[in-house]
């Protein structure tokens, strides 16, 4: 795997940077070459019979969580130095991160996820049926690619690595260049937790460098991966996934616009909540999450500029905040200017550079029949990653669906209702969450998108380019992604794995003979 | 839509052929232009409301089966015409497509597909738990390609066709050019059903043409494909699929081997039966299944050579066939050709030309050493349409390991195993279902592959390139692959769809704050 001619390659050091600063802190790894990405591969594959038994995952996924917990301050303070997003928030995070663990190991014990079936013989059907048993096997060695804007809960110690773990799948993480010492951190207490439980510790290995994320996704004992970050990214690696020989599910998730509709009801009932809580939901981690609402449609008229006016004032009061890493901050800027010099776009608070290296926060606003159709405003449908939002001023309800049909797909999509609204009169309600729900993995009504809760009825995923595939990152359901279903026709019960056996052994939820048992 | 230069487009032809004589029958219809695609797509998309109730899909379904049988004299014999498999094999098809379209009622009814799950809103958890309220909803306009070897049970009215429409897509079919007479009659009496239940007939349109194929898996309108046949064939859609500016699923069946292992002891015990069984199988249907054994490993020596003479036996007295088309009967002579004459292989019983446009059945062997290793003769591990297998003689388990290890992903493997082993005595039956089942998605014990039961714990499909995805094209959980998730999170009582709501008007199995109900 070395460059032709011999050459040995130099080793590119990987440095953890102060985004507050620009300032590098230290050197914390090399960038994997082609070399170590085949070798973590091997080692992860070979792992695979130690994963497969149920109770060490258990036992992993909880001893996991703990050893983050161990860890827990020196891993906030790595992530804060490096991703500036504060240790209040990031201790939610790691809460998150540590409840996810322990959440797909109660899915392990739980065991629905298997999704047992079984149909006795039946020799009275024509034709005759035979012994069919069919449950969900892991489908082998994932990789997983780190977030930047969650340097725990998606990223190596995150939601993807925790359910392929549940699964049963050994885990290669890239990680992403904004976190590397956090990751290093992460992937360590991981390391000691399969050791802790008897497992080898390659059932998770953390690599460094862009082109290390490149031949992983190529490798050949790569059997699925995850991925959470640009659509530009995002695109290329599903393009290289599906290009294989032996071609991948890539679960990835790209960008999402997260459209909200406020009804004039709403904005007549609630214009100063609305635009308090939108100036909240859209600075939160400095416009840094994938669910951050970043198109709102309200009213033209004097509800609307109630509702306008408020945002305005608690938009002006935000902190500046830093931004991830550099370049990060430069395309936010340009992002930004490029927008509003778009015709008819005004911005009553103007995002911008903020002393150092903060930016600060902004909103723009453009009538809805500049988006009605094909045209240079098309610019505004586009994900602006950080603190700026898009306020579409529409007259009519025409106006909204017109836009609504022209959107790309989306992670979430938001409703803000009046009250008779929401108790069903008039029809208004229904209509608009029949419009949303085709262009969204999450509906919500007079709520915000930002947080994503971690349980079973989540669904953290949508139309293309929200995700690449019908899955769910976060939640519960988040485990399917990894595995694979088998049957057994007719074999001997001495040779049936126990989740397959008459007795149930496991005590698994399942369908027998079309009957549900629990 | 038209070609540049504003050309009228000649309308192309499309005969009906006897493969029997190589003539001509009958001209059914002409190749869809991409004006004619279009208009299809988009007809079909315009039935999505009226598809999204459900009890008119289940009687759609079930008057559809009720059309398919009314109409069964004329489908079989145009069916028999075109295909040459015979009325009764046809006979037996039409019963499972029929059967097929009824268990999707059942399903649709039962509503278990829809994976609802709702998680109260929870205050005291931090962080607070909005309410959650989690099922699936349907696609879009699925893109059906038909088979050439299932002219009903895997085309027109087959179980792409079936799923999709309960799980609420509909469907543009692209019909198979071997059988477009039976694509016809199968397409109207669908349509007739659609009408006789309330439905517009575009729910269900069938269309004719190569160019036709390629245009449909572009269509912007189209969200998901499936498709049952060739590696080339389906890997060209896939790739078409993946490369479009929104990716959509496809769900391939390409091709599998099937592989066979006999032990020892099944050979010392069940030769005869063995032989007998193998020669059955791999004849059914003139070869023409995707399911055929066409790698079976035997044991060297006198109980395998006992196996070989009880196959050489029936293998002689099995009565040329016809195969589906005549370009398929040259890809199988010179197939067998090829393999043939190769070094150290020998052909017991010679597949080749028989009278008129038959073809005789006949199976190669070959020592387990030979594919030890990449080389020449891995075109032996390559799947071969038509009525031939090859018989791998193996010395000792090792040389099994080695072989499977170097086996592409197949939709079946199957075990012949002595009655100790069966009984778990030894080790070796265990052994080799764990080598076995990485490799295949249905994994047989003292059977064979070909006949797969329609049922809920059935799964047909499995590692690449036997199927592009981890689904099933056969049985209940067939009908996910044309659902996404969509959650809807604090939605007012009033406004959520009846399988969300508390008081389960539907009756829905659901799990609910984590209890299963059902």
């Amino acid at each position: 795997m070395r460059p032709a001619g011999g050459a040995i390659p130099v080793a590119v050091p990987v440095w953890s940077v102060d985004p507050r600063t620009g300032k590098q802190r230290e050197q914390v790894a090399t960038e994997a070459t082609a070399a170590e990405v085949d070798a973590a591969v091997r080692a992860a594959h070979a792992t695979r019979a130690a994963l497969a038994d149920r109770d060490t995952r258990i036992a992993l996924l909880r001893a996991a969580a703990d050893q983050l917990e161990a860890d827990g301050e020196a891993i906030i303070a790595a992530a804060d130095a490096e991703t500036a997003l504060g240790t209040t928030r990031l201790t939610g995070e790691l809460g998150r991160t540590t409840g996810q663990l322990r959440a797909f190991a109660d899915e392990v014990a739980d065991g629905g996820y298997l999704d047992v079936i079984i149909d006795h013989a039946d020799g009275s059907l024509t034709p005759p049926r035979p012994d069919l048993r069919r449950y969900k096997i892991p489908l082998g060695v994932a990789a997983v690619y780190s977030a930047s804007n969650f340097p725990l809960a998606f990223s190596v110690p995150g939601g993807d690595t925790a359910s392929a773990l549940a699964a049963g799948c050994p885990v290669v993480v890239k990680a992403h260049p904004d976190h590397p010492a956090t990751s290093e951190l992460a992937g360590a207490a991981l390391r000691r937790a399969a050791a802790q439980v008897g497992l080898p510790e390659d059932v998770i290995t953390v690599l460094h460098g862009f082109e290390a994320g490149v031949e992983l996704i190529k490798h050949p004992l790569v059997s699925a991966a995850g991925f959470t970050g640009s659509i530009r990214g995002g695109r290329a690696l599903f393009d290289a996934a599906a290009a294989r020989p032996t071609p991948i599910p890539f679960y990835g998730e790209l960008g999402s616009l997260n459209p909200v509709v406020v009804t004039e009801a709403a904005a007549v009932e609630r214009a100063g909540e609305i635009g308090g809580g939108l100036a909240g939901s859209m600075t939160m981690g400095v416009g840094q999450f994938c669910t951050k609402p970043g198109l709102v449609f309200a009213p033209a008229g004097g509800a609307g500029d109630e509702l306008l006016a408020a945002l305005t004032k608690k938009v002006g009061e935000a902190a500046p905040g830093v931004l991830l890493d550099g370049r990060m901050r430069e395309a936010f800027l340009a992002g930004v200017r490029e927008r509003a010099a778009l015709d008819g776009v005004e911005t009553p608070v103007a995002a911008g550079p903020g002393e150092a290296n903060t930016v600060a926060a902004g909103f723009l606003t453009v009538d809805a029949d500049r988006l009605a159709a094909e045209g240079a405003h098309d610019l505004l449908l586009e994900e602006c990653f950080g603190p700026v939002t898009v306020i579409v001023r529409y007259a009519d309800a025409d106006q909204v669906t017109a836009v609504l049909s022209r959107l790309p797909g989306n992670l979430t999509a938001t409703l803000h209702l009046g009250e008779a609204e929401g108790a069903g009169e008039g029809g208004q309600g229904g209509r608009l969450l029949a419009e949303l729900t085709p262009i969204a993995g999450r509906i919500l009504v007079n709520g915000w998108p930002t947080g994503v809760a971690v349980t079973a009825a989540q669904h953290h995923g949508g139309p293309y380019p929200a995700t690449t595939s019908t899955s769910t990152s976060v939640g519960a359901t988040a485990i399917e992604r990894w595995l694979r279903p088998v049957t057994y026709q007719s074999a001997p019960p001495a040779l049936l794995p126990p989740e397959l056996r008459d007795d149930n052994p496991l005590g698994l939820p399942r369908r027998v003979d079309g009957r549900r048992e629990h």
